[in-house]
């Protein structure tokens, strides 16, 4: 901006949300809290910002250079803006105790924060949906879960033919790296690196590789298996015979199919051995949700974390559940074209709009009426431009896609304005007095016909 | 919690949201969101933290103490957690400059954040409604933020026996300090001061009145004055004469009684001169909403800042706005009865409970029911418990406040199951194939009858 300096500009990695940029974020929020609740989620929060310790105790302080992290003027805590929602779960969770009724299904709708170099799909702050069940050990909670996610994905449009979740299992994983010369010492790191295998440059990745113990035939088989995606509508056994697989592993994803066909789910799946998931709490199934030509980003991410409510001091729980942020399902939207033609149509439609003539009468009966019709729980606006012409005030009401139009004109001296259904194209002289009726009745009738 | 260190905690000040109190939290969101689309307002969001100068920039380096401030790893921009949404507003506003299209109405309900030691109804995090008009300068604007504001309230069930609209003006304060012994110089502070006046010990009062030029008999005058409150349904003149008020004052008082007459709201106003608002920036009218009683901090503060998006390097724009935290509002509505029994009352009702007897043929049927009810948008659950005692699921159906119980047993072999009304404690065989749309229409009803 010519001669404004750099105060006046949004943090870098974050963002201004103007009225269709949140209509779009408030889109999102609506498909994830609807499918939800479908599904007897309950939602929760906590905090924007953590103590510091909550981060670190369990990550190392390996993790500090990722957070945001200050302390009081004055004060000697060390706090953390939220990297992510799950540590903040499991305190709550270890804080209910055996308070808590298991199984407990809870979400979350957190602002999340991370200090790196912002990359497309990933800023400094999004917001992330965090879907968790907690206290249910069978597959049905993980495809329980998975469910949640596709369903709010399949509201927004996205259909099999656009997103694919890939799914695979920390036991397999830990199998198949441990056969490629990595050791139990070193699986973190693997995990952590084979996640970014695809997101850092071939040398580097052969670096690190070989810094945890793999080879370079280690690296190829490593390869080799992260390409050996096949759908999910296959048996597991195809893939655990290629690539030899624990056969606890093999009846694990087994299960998980049969949970995933009785919801209708098995055409959204591939079985994937090249997801890993970089954090270290995972034990179970995990999963990511791509967009089907890979472009992207994960969408989403998420699987088994049978032990972490009792890293942070609870009870043993088993547990799982997903994130899904709102950076790359927006690019996504956007490149499938399902976001509409502007963004500003994701914005909440006027049902009426009262444009005045200007006369002393119309003046007079404006502000009482748009006042009552308010009451009624209706969306009104008048313009707030000093304009009386009638012309200009009804282009604002379409602009704004307002459903009616109210003309308060010379037809008052008769207790008489003139409704137009905007949509329609219509118009009838409707007395005064049976205003709130009419558009009660008339905006019932626009809702019945865009439902079906 | 015994065994759990200080890091299993949430940071002093800040809260944990579970599923009631998050309810609660969603309920006052809620009845925000309603009031201000229905008004015709835009919601926006900025970022969660701001670069340090946008708020030390205006307000001096004193503000720091009250701030949450840090550094990336390395880095050397300094940020601030925001501690209101007016500078981030502002700089929106600004950095739009003059394709801004006017008179634009936006709210807002951010996280904000104070570095102060915590008070009752005064936290570190808590969440905040925000209602700007900008570019509107009379008093129709004011009257309309207002407007926005004590819809929301009464939504939430508070009346004019509840709640106090308590209105001055700054040129009023400005005059009557003027009066009392204060230089200009001195203002902003003797502005910050009044506004803490009941909120310090007199002797500390006393000192920093002393401080700023007020002798004893200007704090006896000022505390007079103070306490000079009449209901706004008085003329303002009323007040003016008893306290020799500029007349200019005087005239932006009652045009904007008027403005509150045709929205029906003068009977929840009173002309209160102890207002000031503490913020430097307000340049006309302010006013707080007080509980009646006088028994808690203010619900909200706002009033007209015509100045504000200049100081920020944008355009000159007239302005006029609000807050509402949640915290007060949510201790008011408790005191005054209007949270019900209990928070958890505020759940989404589940629409169906679904109940497995425990056959195979009943459990084949549960998760594919489930499955296609929810695909019809409906709030589903069943248990997720091992047991399959009918009489254990359905207290549990009872307990979440399910609107249905759909029991499937032995009457699944001649493809029925049973239907029960729960509210009306009624039940009635339904043929499977015709449950979606029975349940669909038992709904309907259920809703109208509600809504009735």
């Amino acid at each position: 901006m010519a001669g404004s300096s750099h105060i006046f500009q949004a943090p870098k990695g974050t963002r201004d949300f103007d009225p269709p940029n949140m209509a779009l974020r408030l889109h999102l929020e609506k498909a994830w809290r609807d499918a939800s609740i479908r599904h007897g989620f309950e939602q929760i929060d906590g905090p924007t910002f953590e103590h510091l310790d909550l981060y670190t105790v369990k990550s190392g302080e390996g993790i500090v250079s990722e957070l945001f992290s200050f302390k009081r003027e004055g004060g000697d805590t060390d706090y953390a803006l939220r990297p992510e929602f799950t540590p903040t779960l499991a305190r709550m969770a270890a804080s209910k105790g055996r308070s808590l009724s298991l199984p407990t299904r809870w979400f979350a709708m957190p602002d999340l924060f991370r200090a790196e170099r912002p990359q497309r799909g990933r800023l400094r702050e999004h917001r992330q949906w965090n879907v968790d069940l907690l206290g249910a050990p069978g597959p049905d909670a993980d495809a329980e879960v998975i469910a949640v996610a596709l369903t709010a994905l399949r509201t927004l449009g996205l259909s099999q033919s656009d997103i694919r979740v890939r799914i695979s299992h920390r036991g397999a994983a830990a199998g198949l790296l441990s056969a490629c010369g990595v050791s139990d010492d070193s699986m973190a790191d693997a995990f952590s690196l084979v996640d970014r295998r695809e997101k850092i440059p071939a040398d580097q990745f052969a670096e690190q590789a070989a810094a945890i113990g793999l080879d370079e035939a280690g690296v190829r088989r490593l390869d080799d298996i992260a390409s050996s995606r096949i759908a999910a509508t296959n048996a597991p056994g195809t893939i655990a015979e290629q690539h030899g697989l624990p056969s606890e592993t093999v009846a694990d994803l087994e299960a998980l199919a049969r949970e995933l066909e009785k919801r209708g789910l098995l055409e959204f799946c591939d079985w994937d051995l090249g997801i890993v998931r970089g954090l270290a709490y995972y034990t179970g199934t995990v999963w990511e949700i791509h967009d089907a030509a890979g472009d992207f980003r994960a969408i989403a991410g998420g699987g088994r974390y049978d032990e972490l409510v009792q890293l942070f001091g609870g009870p043993a729980i088993p547990a799982c559940g997903f994130g899904m942020g709102d950076v790359v399902l927006g690019l996504v939207l956007q490149e499938r074209g399902l976001l509409g033609d502007q963004l500003s149509d994701l914005l909440p439609r006027p049902d009426v709009f009262l444009v005045s003539s200007g006369t002393d009468d119309a003046e007079e009966h404006l502000v009482p009426l748009a006042t009552s019709l308010r009451e009624l729980g209706m969306h009104v606006r008048h313009t707030w431009k000093s304009t009386r012409n009638v012309g200009k005030q009804l282009k604002e009401a379409s602009s704004n896609r307002s459903r009616f139009a109210v003309i308060l004109g010379e037809e008052l001296a008769n207790n008489t304005v003139v409704a137009k259904n905007l949509d329609a194209g219509t118009q009838v002289d409707v007395e005064l007095g049976d205003l709130p009726i009419w558009l009660q009745r008339q905006l019932a009738e626009s809702e019945a016909a865009e439902l079906q």
